[in-house]
């Protein structure tokens, strides 16, 4: 197997390919706030991140796994773009332009990988395993932080709402509750308070 | 352990400093030829190259210890800068201003994190292990990959001649004989034919 020359020419040409992830931005900013992060440097954030906190998972994890599907989770944007978590427009398109980037991307490597590929693609959607429900955790942690550090600037730009942000984090404690929680009282709680993320659910309740 | 909040608070404080290896330019040109690429971006595509090249090893790879070893490899640079790989001048301080940034850097985490990631740093740079050898493969493939597709631009800018590269890319047949053969056939040679990549041995030889 590993002598067909054709393998190696495909997995280089898919590994070119993914080049491309890097020219993919999205929504938030970098710690310095000049300038949005890209779907590459996402993913590196996402699996370093892993690594040092694969022990916090509710349950045990297998951390190459774990990492694998975070290192792979957003190639399908290369064609497909980045969905913007509160894009409510775009999220009803997304799993069909995503489904047809993976059939056209994953179809570039040798079958057993591309296989493998998009197996760790559809388990990182279906959030359903403890690893994949770790790597969405990290998914909605990393922005969160990032957003945080920079005094909550996109959460405002784009007037979020606590709503919108307790919906999309509801995979999280899944993950990892000692990380949700983390993620709440250093990270959300004081953009809430500040204003930056608007309450919502407080106003409903006061109406 | 998991239990002692400021073990959290240390990794996430590292894990924010670590968002400024997207600030740290390399040499490599993407893929577009339009900006150099960055060391998170680099680190990840390393990454995703050594999931799916893994198997071209010399050696049976631990998979999981050859993608962590590549995701921090490059941290050090945060305060070290990047040295291009053909910078003689600053590849003279090189050791001494990384292993600083190390000290200071890793110091960061949690004891057992900083000692364990510390060791995967100095493993890489010693390039002794097969998962080292391997991880230093895929850091001479992925920007030899990129130059080549780039029509060789980055190696015309800087003058670069063969005994260089060949001096640099010594370490990638002891990682694998098989990406180094691919390597030279389909991205350093037709450079070389094309006076890229400046032959300086066959001059010596002429002479």
């Amino acid at each position: 197997m590993k002598k067909d020359p054709e393998r190696l020419q495909k997995q280089m040409a898919f590994l070119l390919e993914a080049d491309k992830e890097k020219f993919i931005t999205r929504q938030t900013l970098l710690s310095d706030g000049k300038r949005r992060e890209n779907d590459a440097e996402h993913a590196w954030h996402l699996a370093l991140m892993t690594l040092l906190l694969g022990e916090y998972a509710n349950e045990k994890i297998d951390l190459l796994h774990t990492v694998s599907m975070v290192l792979i989770h957003d190639l399908v944007e290369i064609y497909a773009g980045d969905t913007f978590a509160y894009d409510e427009e775009g999220k009803k398109t997304q799993r069909a332009r995503e489904t047809a980037a993976a059939d056209r991307l994953f179809a570039m490597l040798p079958q057993d990988q591309g296989k493998r590929i998009r197996a760790l693609w559809e388990e990182f959607e279906a959030a359903r395993t403890p690893e994949a429900a770790f790597a969405r955790a990290m998914d909605n942690l990393q922005p969160t932080m990032l957003n945080a550090a920079t005094g909550g600037i996109a959460w405002e730009e784009h007037g979020t709402r606590l709503s919108e942000v307790l919906q999309r984090q509801a995979v999280t404690p899944r993950g990892s509750k000692a990380l949700w929680d983390y993620c709440y009282r250093e990270y959300l709680e004081p953009n809430i308070q500040a204003g930056k993320i608007r309450d919502d659910l407080s106003q409903k309740k006061s109406e």
